[in-house]
């Protein structure tokens, strides 16, 4: 077991709140648990990070690069009319940055994602299957 | 004049909620008039952008270069607990990049500020003074 700091491990809440969709070369993907919104979440495999600013140059044009290979696979899947993206982590320190398929009249339009009441969990069928489509996109397009 | 639609415009509704801070290669800076948050706001001057991802893989590393530059300069006038950065764009759907400096137990804390009631504006010489400040920053580090 790796000593605590050497080692990248999930944040327990990022853990919690979503389920694995891939793993892509800096970042673990992973879906919000929550019906409302198409969310995907993108966390660095980095110890210790807390902002974008963070990264050193090479890994935060590789994090664009997978941020826009995320979108457009999100999209393809869930069709919408604007993308959110978005890095805040008050509560969840851990470097991780969001990017939301919003569609005009979602439950939360057009304020933001953050914070909108409580989420609205897949069953664990429908949770999985979303999962593996998206990973398929993913993986469709690093090919 | 130039035609509708040829000629970059800043949103009315972003000019009429920011202040002018300076203008970089690609981004114009803009101080959100909102004293309760440091929140500054990059434009591309680019026509007719509404996501990150519109943007070609050079000017998504400049708007990335740009980003940080505006963070350094806002966190060093504006100490704060943490970033927040965000591209939502469902009301203004012009291409605009926010960059927060939170503080711990600010009035949206810890929340995000967007759509957090109404903004409380700065007096025109405090308003003036911290553009004035931010530009300096900004400008020296491009020196």
């Amino acid at each position: 077991m790796a000593a605590l700091g050497t080692a990248f491990t999930l944040d327990p809440r990022l853990a919690a709140n979503t389920l694995p969709v891939a793993q892509l070369d800096l970042c673990d993907v992973r879906l919000m648990d929550d019906t409302r919104f198409g969310w995907l979440v993108l966390v660095p495999r980095r110890v210790a990070l807390e902002e974008i600013f963070d990264l050193d140059a090479d890994a935060r044009i590789r994090l664009l690069a997978e941020m826009d290979q995320t979108a457009v696979a999100l999209r393809a899947q869930l069709p919408c009319d604007k993308l959110n993206v978005g890095a805040l982590g008050n509560i969840v320190r851990q470097l991780h940055l969001h990017i939301v398929a919003r569609r005009v009249g979602d439950v939360a339009w057009p304020g933001p994602v953050w914070g909108h009441d409580a989420r609205v969990p897949y069953t664990l069928a429908a949770g999985r299957a979303l999962c593996a489509a998206l990973r398929a996109r993913l993986v469709a397009s690093t090919e």
